[in-house]
Parts: structure tokens; C-alpha cells; sequence
């Protein structure tokens, strides 16, 4: 018996979501090479990431990770998923209420928590996408609503 | 005559930043390098963003860029100044309202759009910092509001 | 209704595998940023990767892909599913059909073409995937034979 | 007198190769930052090599190599010489006996093992180069048969 | 009140230059990546820089920086401010007192050390900017001249 | 027969340079990756090196190489040779004739062009390797001289 399976996950309309569905991604290291690779992608240098010997006068005692990068990585660990029918409307309330140090290991857990047809595209659903980003510790290092136009489900 | 400027720019406090001030960014040329290293430091590898053969056939017709990258490069772009004072509360109404292809230069500009005491925090101000990202083309790829808690100038 | 779904793929054990079972990955286009990379990363800087005029006075008028960049990246592809249960014994007849230029976008197809019960290990057998890196002209720029020990399922 | 010297190796053909012959590359160390470089140059971000608490949890206890990586940098480290007359035909009977972790140090050793004429191309031999990739306790970490197509001398 | 900043920085003629003039830079940590992401980019994979195990029969017991890194990160730290009337003619006596290793934190020192009228260029002055990039432990591990050429003020 | 031959090259001593000996590299085109590359490990990303829209309004009218990267890239090149006895002592009179534009195609040419014994190391000479990188057209975009401390060759 021959079995096909393609990477390209499949179709989910906005009829397929259901509040409070929950998706936890693997993790990941955060590594002194992440901070120093960030630092270069985005051009921001600023001592409390790149410099060791300032960061120990700080509240910290450490340097910490870039905002922008917890978010990039964060997010990114949910890509293990590509469904065709849905696009990033955008993100709301981006918070970061701890601190990322190098060696964290980071995971993401996804909860569906809102969905409502669009206002303004026939067609179409809106479904919010509760992101929390994880140390190992246990403690919520990044939360955001990830918002997702949807596409309905057509009519046969 | 002798003059010592530091990089690390002067403290601005709360009663600093006024409603309307606007600041913007030098450019920065998003390269099919960005592309791949984004790629490579997020691990999100959609074939809309890695996949050139794919893309001819989305509505775009060729690769669009990561918004988690849109996102952390127009942040980094803004990182030329550093107040000691002010510190990221986090991020508000983050949209893409046009994609980013390869080859387009992007800038940021930033203007203060509201500020009040820290409801919670005796000594901070917050201070709402609208951030817009904008290609060659004059057309914004993102916009969000930036919420800055600032120091509030001691008495004295 | 709550869904929950890991992005660590179920277990699959040597009796779940079935020859001539078949997968295919995403694309990704090989660009001269992955060239640049590599070369950086392996310290591999021959000029025919590297030297675009050299390049010129070569049968292929162009810069061609590290043979190693073809392996890693096309069996990257394929990391997409993460079977707790199979292991890499090896690689065997890794050949290079085709050269890889800039611009090639490349996937993998992978068949399962092989399977027997391991000769020196109680509980595990050997599941011979045969890959292959396919351009976007349907042409094969790499093959090879990848063996895997596979738990057998335990019995009852 | 002068001197000119080109780092372009000298011509070797099929003739010049002696089975027997050996050579050892210098070495290197493998950091975690080639761990987080090889991820995010192939896609390829499973937990056994990103995700250090998962690590702890395998019988090696901490994040090991990929494959892929050891391949390629161990092929990487004996590209000090450029032969003109030589061709990678492909690689056979790759393993890889030990582990690699982070902070090992690596050096290849290349030793001729066979050759013959080439029985489909007239004017080139094969010569089968062993390769082994070898770590600071001496332990074997990859070991394969690079199969080169090299040019005949021609006759005069 | 509305203030509007631009980052790139003021116009600075000759004539605006003072002897004596010192100008210090944020610090930066010098990381196992930076050394990875060097020999990567260049091309020079010195056992020197990128074996441990060899760096440990050196008189320095560890792996040293390039001296090229320590030159381009060093200037580089200069670069928050931009004058655009003022272009690199070229560099002098550069040398390396003491080495780099990993875990040091370096900024940049500058004082405006010489100024004359171009001999060649009208309208036209050379600026030497002394450079030394310092430690944290004060030591000078780089320095160099760094000659300018600046445009004179337009007479009114 | 048996022959085995080393990457570490073999020693040469300050009696073994002779004034007028050279070597040429090979080559390398700078590709725009290397740009995005340089100013992400040096965190210099000023427009000239990285706003194509801003580059187009200067005299170039493109992009232009950051000096530190010709040098680091050109004398990178220069490292296929690690003699053992001859170290780094520093740079002198480094110039920048000509701009290096994305898909330049660069190499280095060594002369030796002085040598004298160290004044005040005993066991050493200072011998100056004069460097010009040039690119495909022929035109010299970079000059120093190179300044070696050598081991003088032990008396017998």
C-alpha cells in the first residue's frame, strides 16, 4: 500500500477552528550566537544585549534578549504549520513580562480564544490566536494575539 | 577647546517627549540576504517567503517578506538613540498593511502620539511612540504603536 | 471541542513503514546568499563556488553549489517530521546527477524502497528511504540511498 | 631571485595518486554557534540539536551535531588544495559511529584507498579517497568514501 | 511643540574639528560567534582562531581574535554618527598590542590627534582621528590613525 | 609509495623571504550578501553601504564596500598559507584607490618588499609584504603594507 503525504498541511477553513484549541510547539535554546546574530540582522547594538560587562550593572546582572528577536523566534517555532486558507492580519497586545537570558529554552503554546466573521471581507473570519511564548522555568516571557484572516468554508 | 560626546545618548525623561515630535530613520535596502537569514534565525521556511517558484503563483507573483522581520528590522532601524530612561512596555495594533518585496528600501518614522502617567507605577510615565514603517514607494508595510515607560524627572 | 495537536510527530515503528510509501517536501529556492553561507560555514571557498569571473571560463559558465550545500539543505527539507522512533544509520551512493545554480529552486521526494529487520539489533530494523533533490525543471541534482534503524513496535 | 607561487594547487592526475597516500587536515572546534548557523542554513531545527533541556533528557545527555553539519565541515576542512583535474563523483557508505557535541575539535584524515580506470569515461580514473572525521579523543565521529573522477595524464 | 531629530548626524566641516577633540564609544562583547562569523566571512580558518585544542600549546592558552575582526568591530563602533562631509582617505600605523580573546568587551576611543589643509585638494582638510580600541581591563588591544578627508566650510 | 602531506604549511624563515617574491590568491566576487554580512558583524549600516535609493543619489550611484570588509575579505584571502613562524606585527599606509561595487570580482597580490632584522627582538626580522587587492578590471581598490615579525633561522 502506498501512503503520500505532503509537507503543505492541510486546508483549515474558519469553520475548522474552535475555541480553545491548544497547539504547543518543540523548543529551542536561546543561544549567545541567537543575540549576536539579531544584534546583526536588525542593527540594534545596544549594550543591554551585546555588552557583558554593562549588563552586569543592570537590574539584571545579565544581558537580555532583544524584544524584537523573543517575538521573531517565538513566532517562528509556530511554522511547523503552513495552512493555506489563513493570513496574519496582524498582532495585538505584544507584552514581554520576563526577561530572555542566554540559555533559556524557549517554547510556544497557541490557544484559539476569539473568532467572529470579518466585518469587512465576505468570505472571511477573523480568528485570534493566543500566544504565549515559554522559558523553562515556566514562566510567560512573551504574550500577544495573533490575529488571522481566515477563509470560510465554501459552499458545495 | 575640547569636546566629549558620547554615544550613549542623554536621558530623556517623561516630561521630555512631547505629543507630535517626530523622528526618522536612516534607510536600509531589504536584501534576498535578509530573506535567508531570517529564515534561517526564526526557522520559518513558507515557500511565500523561501519559495521562488511558488510565489509566481500567489498574488504577489514573487516572494513577500516575513513580518516578523518588517517587524524587527523597522524596530531596529529606530535603535540610533538610546535614552536610559525609557524602557519597551510592549507593542499595540501591529499591522502590514503593504508586503515588503526584496529589493525595497524601507525607513521608519516615529512621532509621539500620546502620553499619561503610569496608572500603576509611582515615578513612570507612558508614552505612546507611533511607529511607521515606509518603503521607497512612500507606502507604509507597517504600522504599530510603540508604548514606552519613561522615568519621570525627579524633583528636585 | 478542544484539539490538541504537537508539532513532535506520532511515533511511526518499522511495521508503520511500507515500501514505496512517498513524501514531498516544500521548495526553496538555493540563492547566492545560501552559496555565500556555506562557504562561510564549511570554509570551502574553491572558486567555482566563489569566483563568478572563474566561474565564466567553466562548462558551466556560472557558479555551481557545494555538493555538501545540495546534502544538507535537501535533507533539511525533509525535517519537517520528527519521528521519535527512527534513527540515521548512514547515507549510501550520495551522487550529484546535476550541477545547482543560483536561482534553482529545489525539493525533495522521498521513497521508501527497503525495509528489513536489523541483522545485529534485537527490536530495530533497517528502512532505506531513497531521496531525491529535484530542481524546478524536474531534473535530479542529488540521490541517495538514507538508512534508518526504526524501533520495531512492541508487542502486546 | 623570485619566487611566484599560486594558491591554485598544482595539477595532480589520475597517475599521481599512490593508494596509501594520506592527509590530515588542521583542525576545528565546533561551537554552538555552528549548531544555530547549520539550523538556520538548512531548516533542519530538531530539538536533539536546538533544544538543550530536551537534550538532557536523551541518553547523550546534551545537544548533538547534525549529521549533515559533520559532513560538511568535515568534507570543508580538506579544501586547502584545489586539484584542476579532479571531480567529486560522489560520496559511498557514509556513518557516523560517535556523536558530535558542542566544543569538540575536529580534523580529517584522507587516505587513498583505491582506484581504477574509469570504465565509462575514457581518459579518467576513479580513485576512492577514505575519509575520517576524527575528534580530540580520537574517536571516529563520520567516516566515508569520497569517489573522485580524476583526469589520466595525457599522453605525450 | 514639535522637535524633529534625524539620525544622520549634523555636518561637521574641517574647520569644526578640533585637536584634542575625544570621543568614546558603547562597549561590545566580543563573542565564540563573532570568531565563527569571522573565519565565515573571510575565509581564514586558522587553527590560531578556530581550534581550541591547538590554541592551547600557544603561549596565549586559548584561541585569539583575527586582527582583521578587531579592526572592523572597532571601527565599527564609531559608526553611530554619520557626517556626511567627511569621507575615509585611509589608515595608518595599525597595530595590535595585545590580543583579543573570547569574552572581552571592547569599545573605541577617539581623539582628533592632527588636522592640515590638503595638499592636494582644494576645499579640503585631513583630519587624523587617533583610534584605540580598549579592554575591560584598560588595556589597548587596537590602534591605529584613521586619516579623513573633510570638506572646508564654504566661505558666505 | 607513500606520501603524505600537511595543510600546516612548512615553516619559512626570516632568511627565506627574499625581496621581490610574489603570490597571487584566488579569486572572489563580493556578492550583496557579503554587504548585509559586513554590516551585521561590524554594526555599521550606514546608506552608503546600505540604501540602494540613497546610493543612487551619490557619486557612485550604487552601493559601495565598507573599507574594513575589503580589507578583512582581502587579506582573508591571503590565508590559504599559515607559516608558523611568522607573525602579525601590523599594517601600514592602508588605502582605498577605488570603491568595491556588489559583484566585483577581488584578489590579493603579495610582494615582499622589504625585510630588515627586528631592531629590537633578537631572533627576528621584520619583513613587509606589500599587499594590493584588485578587482576584474585590473584596478588596485586596495594597498597596505604588511608587516611580519619572522623567526630568523636557528644556527645549526
Amino acid at each position: 500500500m502506498t501512503e503520500s503525504r505532503q509537507t503543505m498541511s492541510p486546508d483549515r477553513y474558519y469553520e475548522d477552528y474552535a475555541i480553545g484549541d491548544t497547539r504547543k510547539t518543540t523548543g529551542r535554546t536561546i543561544t549567545e550566537t541567537d543575540f549576536v546574530v539579531h544584534a546583526g540582522h536588525t542593527g540594534d547594538f545596544f549594550p543591554h544585549h551585546m555588552d557583558a560587562e554593562f549588563a552586569k550593572s543592570t537590574p539584571f546582572g545579565q544581558r537580555i534578549a532583544h524584544g524584537t528577536m523573543t517575538f521573531a523566534i517565538g513566532i517562528g517555532l509556530t511554522a511547523s504549520e503552513i495552512n493555506p486558507k489563513a493570513f496574519t492580519y496582524g498582532y495585538d497586545r505584544l507584552r514581554f513580562p520576563k526577561p530572555v537570558f542566554i540559555g533559556d529554552t524557549l517554547h510556544t503554546q497557541l490557544t484559539i480564544s476569539a473568532k467572529e466573521p470579518d466585518p469587512k471581507r465576505d468570505g472571511f473570519g477573523r480568528v485570534v490566536e493566543s500566544c504565549r511564548v515559554i522559558n523553562q522555568r515556566g514562566e510567560t516571557v512573551l504574550a500577544c494575539d495573533h490575529i488571522l484572516l481566515v477563509e470560510r468554508k465554501p459552499a458545495d
